[in-house]
Formats: C-alpha cells, sequence, structure tokens
C-alpha cells in the first residue's frame, strides 16, 4: 500500500504540474504585455540599399550577430507595406529588434565579440544607424 | 485492477502532457527569432515631457490604447539608461512597440474607434511622433 500511496501522491503532483503547464501554455498568446525587458531597436541606412550582394552581406551578418547568447528574442526587419503618412518612415534599409532580460544582459551583448566584429566588418555599408532603447514605463 | 489500470493509464497520458508540456515552457525562451509579424514602433516627444499631469494623462491613454483586439503584444515604454551614444536617441518621452500578426491586423487597428479616440484626445501632448513598421526580411 505504501507504494501505491506514493504513487498516487507523485500522480498528484504531477497532475498539478499538468494542469500548471497547460495554463501557463494557453496563457502564453494572451500576455500581449511585454514587461521587464530591454528593447534594443535599430535601423539602418545603407549607403547602397538597392546593391543585392551588399544586402546579401548585411543580412548574413545580422543573422551572425543574433546568435549572441544574451539576446532574448529578435526581430530583422525591413520598412512594412504600410500607408505612407508624415509620421511614418520608410527610408531605412534594415531594422534590427532587440530583446533583452535586462540593461546587464545589453551591456554584455555591446561589448560581446560577435557584436564588435559586426560593427568592423559592416560598418562601412551604413549611411546612418539610428537607435532606441527602451526600458518598462514602471522603470 | 481495471480501475487502477485505467488509473494508470491515465496518469501515464498526464505524465507524457506534463512532460510535453514542461518541455514547450523550458522551449519557449530559445525561440529567439520573432517571425510573420509586423512591428509597429512608434516614439512620442511630448511637449511638457516633465509634466506629471500630462505623464499621468498619456500613460492611462497609453494603456486603453493597447486594449484593442488585433495587438498580439506590446511594450510601452521610457528610454532606458543605457550608454549615451552618438547613435542612440535616449531624447523621445515614451515608446510603444505593438506587434500585430499581419498588416491587415495594423489596418484594422489604425481606423479602430479606440486608436482614433486616442490620437484625437492626446495629440496636443506630443510636439513630435515618429512611427517605423517592419516587416520580415524574408517578406
Amino acid at each position: 500500500m505504501v507504494n501505491r500511496r506514493t504513487f498516487l501522491k507523485k500522480a498528484a503532483v504531477t497532475i498539478g504540474l499538468a494542469a500548471l503547464a497547460s495554463h501557463s501554455l494557453k496563457a502564453q498568446p494572451s500576455m500581449k504585455p511585454l514587461s521587464n525587458i530591454l528593447i534594443h531597436h535599430v535601423y539602418f541606412w545603407l549607403k547602397n540599399p538597392e546593391d543585392k550582394e551588399v544586402r546579401e552581406q548585411f543580412e548574413k551578418a545580422l543573422k551572425k550577430l543574433v546568435t549572441i547568447d544574451e539576446i532574448r528574442n529578435y526581430h530583422i526587419g525591413v520598412p512594412a507595406s504600410t500607408e505612407e503618412r508624415e509620421v511614418v518612415d520608410h527610408s531605412y534599409s534594415y531594422s534590427l529588434m532587440v530583446i533583452f532580460e535586462n540593461k546587464r544582459a545589453q551591456d554584455i551583448y555591446q561589448k560581446h565579440p560577435t557584436h564588435l566584429e559586426f560593427v568592423e566588418q559592416n560598418e562601412n555599408l551604413w549611411a546612418k544607424v539610428k537607435v532606441y532603447d527602451s526600458a518598462d514605463i514602471s522603470n
């Protein structure tokens, strides 16, 4: 009986964990607010944005850059085909949005050899870079 | 014995689900690339960024704005205390990053009564707005 009781206890714990886990999973898509993060959003204006070879090199470089461990999430983008409005800037060539857990992770990223290599090997390609770093509103 | 066998079967299924669920949860943080999305990133420069009442009104308005159904994820931010560098713009007052599933969702958002109300009731507060819309690199 002891064994069975132990099994039942373990099963109960498992059921509890399963319920908890499935709740968290279901909650995921509706967890709209992103918080406790630092968003590092970089916009690049290339000197020759129409040059296919330049674009290939730059995209390859961006994909290597985002392998840095400290990155939580990232998005490599290009201007979306949204409506042309005065406030919307579609003039940049590439967008790189990186999400960090905190400022410390961003500091490590900035000094990471892969990041330094990215800048060194590609800075000749861009005419302008613009960066916006955003922390949570409550911070 | 049938009952116990049934219980054991159910327990096995539960254990399986729990393992699966916990695997998915663990896998979540390593799902670094965000794709099949449209990032709508807005930066606001308020006329009176130091005015506490203005900030309260604006933050309340932003929190109402992000209740729009079409939004997949959002982040309401302020400039992070990252290093002052020439390329980093810390001069804005608020950042609003909104993630949509696609351009269609963004189009609905733009015309949504809650969005129109947000602009109408708060545009007198800002001196400048800058918007960048980014689609996936492969699009």
